[in-house]
């Protein structure tokens, strides 16, 4: 029997990301005003957001759980008109230590949001290849140092082992978790982040076409928006 | 001649999937009730779903045919406001064998559902991999074990042979069928899969953006979704 | 200077796709009602469409051009409430004679339409492979042969030769087009392909959501939508 | 350490691409009416673009400042109620000297815009590879080789130096811009140009399908569309 099928627990696809004390989340505490940017807006008559969507990757294995989701770009509008992007998105990996058979602890979570540029770092990962990053929450701040997290991803034979080690200073705490991820699991990680990389980038919005207006006249469109090249400079 | 070209039916892309008794669907019974996700819903005016959209990926040859259909996954909507995943989609492959000269037994049919790390494991493949995938209907019941399924991929010269096998110690029948794929017709397998795969994870439901209304002041949104780091917590 | 470079028109990036005789369309004859499935559907008031979009990719050279566009699927919509795909897509490939500096005869243009099993097979092309595909626009019926058409795609130092080949043995005519493809354009063939290939065959149909109604139910549709498995059967 | 953690800004993913005497944009002068495709186009009650929106990939290095954003194709719309694309789209990138800690000039920016075909070679880099653009604004007019452009990719340990190469030969100036981009970077670029090529080609706006509007009779577009194939000619 291979290595992958021993690590994984044949009946996960029919586990929901349901864990103790909170719902299948992105990670974020869903009572509080904080943002879930993991999800599709639609609007309210009023304009409001009325809907998001949680879709977590989760991969539950025998002493941690490790889930992966989207977390969208904000934006702002400017006076002139346009939209600029505000903050890039990242995909937030969250773990969560196992407390008995499939019950894994959601209030001893951590978690580890990988930027843009950590993500196209993953995704380019070749075979034999390793990675390791490191946060800092007070990064630039005079707690800088306090709070220290690192993400390591290490080949194994049929997969990768994706760790993360949080040490807190103040706390006086040092935490690890170690996921191990079959081949098969990472193929599913690295297509949904390529995926998801136009859209944390905010590329997805910048290209994306809105349909036409029935009437929209797009030789007025055209002319608004004139020509754009290096040569206009 | 390439053994490729011995193996694909020269009329092939003029076939539409059609079966005998049934049309060319994913494989499902149209007559129940039970839901059709490889489709693009569309709401008529009382809100209830009124399109499907059906477009199966049909591979026909001598000995039994293989289609492939994305299933979309399904949602749920939650009391505070926000939709999170309720069963993730998967790809349908529907196995028929052939009764006749380009004639395929619908009635025969079997059905392999390949879940999201399945699909991973099937688009990571390299050249000269094999795969074999088991399901158990009766997983987690006392009915365990009664009905077996395996799926395997197996490279040949131009191609892979994708076989399903089906024990059923009940009926106390075994079944087995086999379809040698072409690497064209891999290739769009695979293809279509990646593509697919954000889908049925519900990713691309998280990351899509709806156009933003007319009016729809995205100063507010920004509020409103207010910053998601993992420095939040 | 490398061959890629002599073989490029330095100018080509500010050329439109306009050929003589016709506007740069995807090699339709736009005065007949035939359809021009590459476009972008809008709907007028009265449901008529409205609004095709042509964006064909043009490779122009000493003595053809080739162009290449994404032909949609077509649909139709059956008694039950469900659209099925009635006809795949395709890749439509245009070849052009030149007939001076730059100009190039649309009168004489040659199409082949790669079906998605053939694009399939040109994005899975590998350093050095070559491909070879036969059309017979009677295939099937009591002019089978009469007119033979076979696309070639051969590698040379920095590129491909793209080749097509189209025999008529009632008019004793016997054409053929050669286009010398750089690495480059080649590149942009592959990615574009790929990218057209989920539209092509209807499965980007079948995964797109639509954008939900506000007010809309999505217990509602979970509810109708019911469960979706191998084991419903 | 590697030379990557020695190349990368450790703060970069909390900087905004804003730069001294204008906003965090394309590198456009947005105070003049020139276009700005890189949006995303929506429209007021009365037809006019509101909105648009800005995402720059941005490399903050020691020297130099590279940012990238998608420039979108324009189309015309013709008088048979068809629309095609009138001018390609282009991956924009612009260079920024350093002129202290953190701080780039915009007012001595230099642009270059890669056409489809460059983006194509850019995606298509294997390891160890090289790419040399030449670009021309006055090329065939009378001011041709007055200023020259060249834009270079050439490999290090852990990356690319992508430099820009500007000659004037009226204004007597040559400038360099040369910014060493990681590996990760690197693949960012890669994935999102990929991305980006088939919205800048125009194929996007071709495959994208409308939402059906409730009541829309996909039989009438079926009978409108017709066939479409190469035997049509």
């Amino acid at each position: 029997m291979k290595l992958s099928n021993l690590l994984q627990n044949s009946g996960n696809k029919f586990l929901q990301c349901k864990l103790r004390g909170e719902m299948a989340g992105n990670g974020f505490n869903l009572t509080s005003s904080a943002g879930y940017s993991t999800a599709r807006q639609s609007y309210d008559a009023d304009g409001k957001i009325s809907k998001r969507i949680f879709a977590d990757y989760c991969i539950y294995k025998g002493k941690a759980a490790l889930s992966a989701a989207p977390i969208l770009p904000t934006f702002s509008k400017m006076g002139s008109g346009f939209t600029k992007i505000d903050r890039r998105g990242s995909i937030m990996l969250t773990f969560r230590p196992a407390i008995g058979d499939r019950k894994y602890d959601s209030e001893k979570k951590q978690l580890f949001a990988l930027s843009v540029t950590e993500v196209g770092s993953f995704i380019s990962m070749g075979p034999g290849d390793t990675r390791e990053f490191f946060h800092d929450p007070a990064m630039q701040s005079s707690a800088a140092g306090q709070v220290r997290k690192s993400l390591s991803i290490k080949p194994f034979t049929d997969g990768y082992f994706i760790s993360l080690s949080v040490a807190n200073n103040i706390l006086k705490t040092n935490e690890r978790f170690t996921v191990p991820v079959t081949s098969a699991e990472f193929a599913v990680m690295r297509e949904a982040f390529s995926f998801a990389l136009p859209h944390i980038m905010g590329w997805a919005h910048s290209t994306n076409q809105l349909p036409d207006s029935p009437g929209e006249d797009s030789s007025k469109v055209r002319q608004q928006l004139g020509s754009a090249s290096e040569w206009d400079r």
